[in-house]
């Protein structure tokens, strides 16, 4: 974990525009907001989706960037003051506050262009059609009917009493539609894999996203600021529903775990190829920050 | 071009996610930023880009919707109270003010992933390998070295001394960026034109682009807020720099002439399939809103 998480910090680096390139403000805004930071969660799912199918792992770097440089740009939108209204990320003042609102929306804009931009740019699939294809998988979990639509819910539901199923479903927008194509634009750099292994790993990455959910919402609860990194129960405070406020700590931690055994399961006919996923499972479920 | 124009709305209302559909707030919201509106100029261009290379005009639509959806995003981003704070656009209130600045900010998110959701999803060139390069085109021009970017070095200006020259590259980046892209994709719809042909349309585009931008100018400085739909005058009230406060008004004026002339000689080689880009060049510098 350790290794792809330095090998992607590398690349993300090379990736991003330099500094210096004008307009060299949005450039350093850019950087700011992606490296030296994160658990790299969604490159570390594409690194080991890609173990299934064989990828090269320089095409992976650049599959994995694509992913991260959208996740990144939706938590640079989703701290500005008009959504969460965060001053705090990664133990960092957030752009709009090291930078200015503005540029901080542009950092957002730009970076979810480049995501586009890399995964079109560089040969990461067998042949042009299937790269096509992760181009389009990438756009539609981040767009209305993926993450951005997630969050739209997010807003709307805030203050409001969801029911369980309408949480779920947020969630699966939210942060599922990303996590799910980071598995599977990682397994697509390499070699074709079944219909039936395809769908295990849609099953793989649903586990894994709710799961991802549920434990955030779990360090959220009980986690200190210090160790979060940002500001502790603030989706409490914020009358956001959570998996705690709608059904007690015992019963989401349980889920947790439930939904990893899922995860586990999916990967069962995978045998080896599905390992460092499993281990991802486990990361992400036994994880304490 | 009345034609193409309602072409456009058309295809865009079926390309754009039905209101009805959850998150049915921010569909609706997508929806009110693109339709019914604007002058369609981005996909106006696409289409007489196609007429060069013989391109079908199905394949157009969707190309020509996917570059007006950036435009139409860059827009909703740029119209927010941390940019240039505008409650009026196209006679009609702003989608912040219409809907709220959380939502108008996930409009312009959606709106992009739409973009490149829709170029890769529909069989719009020859061969897969083209078609990963006109997404790349798109991006290229959407981002920090392109319109975002251009947006930055907007920021930076506001209350200072520009020189021509960087009023010139802020233009170039802004609006020129996706012009050119308009018609590199629209082109690129169609047969395999050749490197001399691409390089004269690449001077017809940025020829056109700063032509626009110079007329863009005049008619804000000299126009009343009812013809243009949006507060008249507001670039030089904002300190804001432009051709007419750095050349002058009949300077300005003469320019925007010599660029059409510019545009033109670029088509001399290409005859009649150039006719269409040739009527557009004469439409955007005559325009009076």
């Amino acid at each position: 974990m350790g290794d792809v998480q330095a090998r992607m910090e590398a690349a993300l680096a090379r990736l991003l525009p330099a500094k210096h390139m004008p307009p060299s403000r949005l450039h350093a805004a850019m950087r700011y907001a992606t490296l030296e930071g994160g658990k790299r969660v969604r490159p570390l799912l594409a690194f080991a989706a890609g173990e299934v199918s064989s990828a090269d792992p320089q095409r992976l770097e650049v599959a994995a960037a694509a992913v991260e440089l959208i996740h990144a740009y939706s938590l640079v939108h989703d701290d500005l003051p008009c959504m969460d209204d965060d001053v705090l990320r990664r133990g960092k003042p957030t752009v709009h506050v090291e930078y200015d609102e503005a540029t901080a929306m542009l950092v957002g804009d730009a970076l979810q262009s480049l995501a586009f931009q890399l995964i079109c740019e560089h040969r990461i699939a067998d042949d042009a059609q299937r790269q096509l294809e992760m181009v389009k998988v990438l756009a539609a979990a981040a767009g209305s009917r993926g993450m951005a639509g997630g969050q739209q819910i997010d807003l709307e539901a805030t203050g409001s009493a969801l029911s369980l199923p309408e949480l779920e479903f947020m969630h699966i927008h939210k942060t599922g539609a990303l996590i799910r194509a980071a598995v599977m634009i990682g397994v697509a750099c390499g070699k074709e894999i079944s219909a039936e292994e395809k769908n295990k790993l849609d099953k793989f990455s649903k586990a894994i996203g709710l799961a991802f959910q549920v434990v955030d919402d779990v360090l959220d609860y009980d986690a200190s600021s210090a160790t979060l990194g940002k500001t502790a129960g603030k989706d409490s405070q914020q009358g956001k529903p959570t998996y705690v406020s709608l059904m007690g700590l015992p019963r989401a931690r349980e889920l947790a775990q439930e939904l990893r055994a899922e995860a586990h399961a999916a990967l069962e006919s995978l045998g080896g190829r599905g390992r460092r996923l499993g281990e991802l499972a486990d990361f992400i479920v036994l994880r304490k920050f």
